[in-house]
């Protein structure tokens, strides 16, 4: 009930605050006897970690995955992997003064709420620092789905007003070749120094990244109430600061006509057009998945807001440390992640689709 | 796996198809000793069935629920609700030219492509027929709901480019008080023409639905992969139809600032904006919960296409039977429904975060 | 949470209480393209039903499953199986004399303190007849598993003192070739007099059923809490009547030695004895399953018994109408029934243990 | 679907393999501001682990548990508690040995057909370390119960032919009051003579444990699939090396008329007898709760077994390093631990039983 497990095969679930020991999770289903190369996990999880370019927030961790479980002589064995990273940076005394304070567009008010108990310690188990996890299972996934030839092609699409607007498929070297994460030389340079500007006015900017995934095979996707878009849209919603999610045409499709907008088959089966996104009643067709998600600004600013304490007065607050002023760069890996780990089980959950 | 079931507590499972005998579901996790109003959910399913104006098609089905358990002396006894709605309008006759051939943008080919075996009468259970059983839960829960003061405001905010954009809560008799449910007369006279010109077209558009939902408490939803409006999200994107969906902000939050966006505290908890969307962290904190729902246009088209067949063979269609060129007037209950299913289960399962 | 569902791919909802309208039930995720045969399920039905033997409550209910979906030109479409069994014997009167007042040994009492309301007409929810749609799911269930060889002999163990004590696999004519359902003809005839005689005296009897699967391929069954016969223990425990679970040696396993415990292996992997039932660690390891079940003599005496009233009240109770003197001739086919539903779950689960 | 986790509300998912790097788990949907008792979660650690006493193995581990989240000034704060128990004593050279052989009776054998891949270090994740994780999780539902006055008392009933066969309460104290934890002194010392003269041949004796527990208010548990007590069973069940299970008159009632068995009420809604145990129609009554499990003998023998090998070739066995002879007096708190999380997770489902 507590919502802290993803996947209905391949199941993640994950624990872990900012500020505590270690977050870790624990990947259960993961199919047996498959060799898992360790060091690509770890260089996922450096894609997303704080201080990996000048770009992202400067705090120093190392994020350092281990592994204590359900891998034997470098393969999985069936049993849960379960994993931790440690948490180096815990300064929870950059936090002291938020201990009462609700700050604006925060989760520190309704945790409050909820469980009235709060953890100040950076947000405790509301920080983005829990997505590292969703990191560790989704580059697991994603080498399980290499192997059947599923690819991924994920970048930023928007920063602020600065649009790429591309639906092609990028090639990772493309994509790493800035630290923006926008596969457009020019426009990355556009976005980055939108957010320059805007970090050196103590703001924050809001971003969209768009994902490519190539090698669906057709036939991944439940007819009701599990559609494969449905899945990914809740994935990708369960995001920190994602406010939208739009699969193939998405909110354009609002203004088009039937006869613009219907897909038009090929003899072999294959579309002309692509505006379904890869997907039709809820089930891949074999074309390439291609959706859009959109990330607020970070609500953490160093310039000076007005807020509340617990006690209803008024109090100014401005961030200290070390924050990003638009987070979709490291967001990038997140997104990828969340929606290997959709893909993966669906392929699973597929597999009793015959006896 | 294959899901057809929604909900955590309260659980809507549905079966059945289109041109079979009936559609139905079972409602599980529904709260004892209730009185239900039953005249009250057959009056939410008029507002979703066929040829209930001159705006939708004019298929004749009375879809009248009859309810097999659960309720005994007019209360809800705590066992499941099993329900069958009959299908009164077989016409299987007018699908069987279809046997063989795919429709763009439908879902023939991929539910061929994954079951091996196509139900092609009326597209089975791909058919949005299915969505009366939501409707049929969607009414329980709202009962429930109502008891609470939860109350809910759903209506359509674009037809094609016409559009309303509100975010402002209206009442029932003013959104039903046209047919095409959007609360501003004039607004929806543009719409309604619009229908009936690309009707005329034989020819179809896309829509948009906003939901505004007042007396949400604070605290339901779940912090990491259960988000409320995570799976707000996944409700809608389960409907047939839908291509994108935003909470709040959306995806006009892309372009904006943190300090535009963030919604700064009143004394009392509640903010000067509502850029959350009445969501933060992934729970509710007390504002209105507001989304919007982006649908295409139907995929049925009275105009001629070219498409193939089985054997991938070109070949020609047009929609035969009686179909609507515009879905969003009747998916406004099944939006609702859908909201109203999320609410009550994240509130039963909030009831369970303290002992 | 109400647990009116069971199996995790191939799952069983069920709704409906003894003198509503009809019981029913849907079942989720049954493999796609398979031929059913719709005679046999409602074979499988007669075995169950009331009225078949003189040995059986002679109440006359025909037990007709009527199927609404998920079966399109004699096969299997991969969604749900919606059925209902109408109640064509609604004798609400029968119960009038119970309604306030608390059967011992019944769940009158229990769920009026659960539910606060209570369906007092033969039990509402708490009746038998719900095991109706387990032999609905378990005969399809059984289907699947014939095509994959797995067969099954359920029988009659032990009534009262009575005992069979055999863990050979009868077939199944052997098994019906008396209305007690005990493969044995003398036995049987002893058992068949003991609840003749303990009918006469207005009182019942308790019992025991064998279950002997063959052909279950070794790997079925998860490693920790969902062991086979974890599962197999909770889907019997869950029929109303039943007291006790034994897998393998069972009971008698507690006063043995490891020594003589222990099943020594022969060349091709099958073991000499079969102590462990067909299941190490939880896993079919490709010998026999057999495990035995107990069942409670039925609560509704003929005989007259003290009881309370909802005021606390002593009153004086005894049975109307018609009930058995012991249940496991009837019983046969819904144990069976809840073994072939966890067999071809865990089938299905198994699928996913490899990419 | 690899059923590494337990429970619907309070869930437990637990990771790792007896001579990995650690094991541990998570525990989700644990109330939040409740104030934990970390040593008493040690405490009851001690009476599994092994070396505790001259009756059970003589393994050195000292089971300590590092809490990593979820707690935050001694308080639960509504996340996931992560934990980890280091493997100190990993000599995994012991086993090497075994790395081609199949073990009688244990789950080599099955492991190696299901996953193709196998963990010979003393049985990786089949190994009963991981019930220690249990029993963390179960020391935690015990303080919650507790402060609901539901209370515990479970002992060993039976080793090999000693018999204690009592259904009586009894404190703590009393059962820790002897090695084999028997609240009788003089039955003990019965039962633990048997165990030290079987271990002496290099032999092992099966075991039975019973479980009452007092103040369990009436209404848990969901009156179809999910009764309490076959939750309970299938708790049971997945403990390494239970074979059946019992609830109230268990396997006697089987040879009981009705007129003996059922129990009468008292004016206040007790009954005079128990032989339910505690529940009706799977929901609890009021009355202690009473189930008994049975243990078979540790299947690995001092002695020497002839087995096979992976190529099917005859071979000789004999236990290497610290083995039990008798289960049962270090499974005491794992079965008291499984019972207590079944309860308090019921306790939470039926907290959504009225609105």
């Amino acid at each position: 009930m507590s919502g802290n497990s993803f996947g209905k095969i391949f199941i993640l679930t994950t624990f872990g605050e900012s500020h505590g020991e270690a977050i870790g999770g624990v990947i259960d289903g993961v199919p047996a006897n498959f060799a898992l190369d360790l060091e690509l996990i770890q260089r996922e999880l450096e894609r997303r970690k704080p201080g990996q370019s000048n770009l992202v927030t400067q705090r120093k961790e190392s994020d350092t995955v281990q592994f204590l479980s359900g891998i034997f002589e470098g393969k999985t064995t069936g049993s849960p992997i379960g994993f931790i990273i440690p948490n180096e940076n815990q300064h929870s005394t950059d936090y002291e003064h938020l201990k009462e304070a609700y700050r604006p567009s925060h989760a520190d008010f309704t945790y409050e709420q909820k469980f009235g108990h709060r953890d100040y310690r950076g947000g405790g188990r509301s920080s983005a620092r829990e997505t590292a996890c969703r990191v560790v299972a989704g580059a697991i996934a994603k080498q399980f789905l290499a192997s059947l030839d599923i690819r991924f092609s994920t970048y930023v699409d928007q920063v602020g007003t600065v649009k790429f607007e591309s639906e092609q498929f990028f090639e990772l070297d493309k994509i790493e070749s800035n630290a923006v994460r926008c596969p457009d030389a020019k426009i990355a340079a556009e976005m980055e120094e939108l957010i320059f500007s805007t970090r050196k006015k103590g703001d924050t900017i809001g971003g969209a990244i768009r994902c490519i995934i190539e090698g669906v095979p057709s036939g991944l996707g439940e007819p009701v109430f599990d559609k494969l878009h449905a899945e990914l849209g809740k994935a990708m919603l369960s995001i920190n600061a994602v406010k939208g999610f739009e699969i193939g045409s998405g909110f354009d499709t609002v203004s088009m006509f039937g006869s613009e907008h219907n897909d038009i088959f090929n003899a072999d089966g294959s579309t002309k057009t692509n505006h379904s996104g890869g997907i039709q009643g809820g089930i891949s067709n074999g074309m390439p998945v291609s959706f859009r998600v959109a990330f607020k600004p970070v609500a953490t600013l160093m310039q000076k807001q007005t807020s509340i304490d617990q006690q209803g007065n008024e109090i100014e607050l401005a961030g200290k440390g070390r924050h990003d002023a638009c987070v979709v760069p490291r967001a990038v890996p997140i997104v990828e992640s969340m929606a290997a780990m959709v893909i993966l089980d669906f392929y699973l959950r597929n597999k009793s689709v015959h006896l």
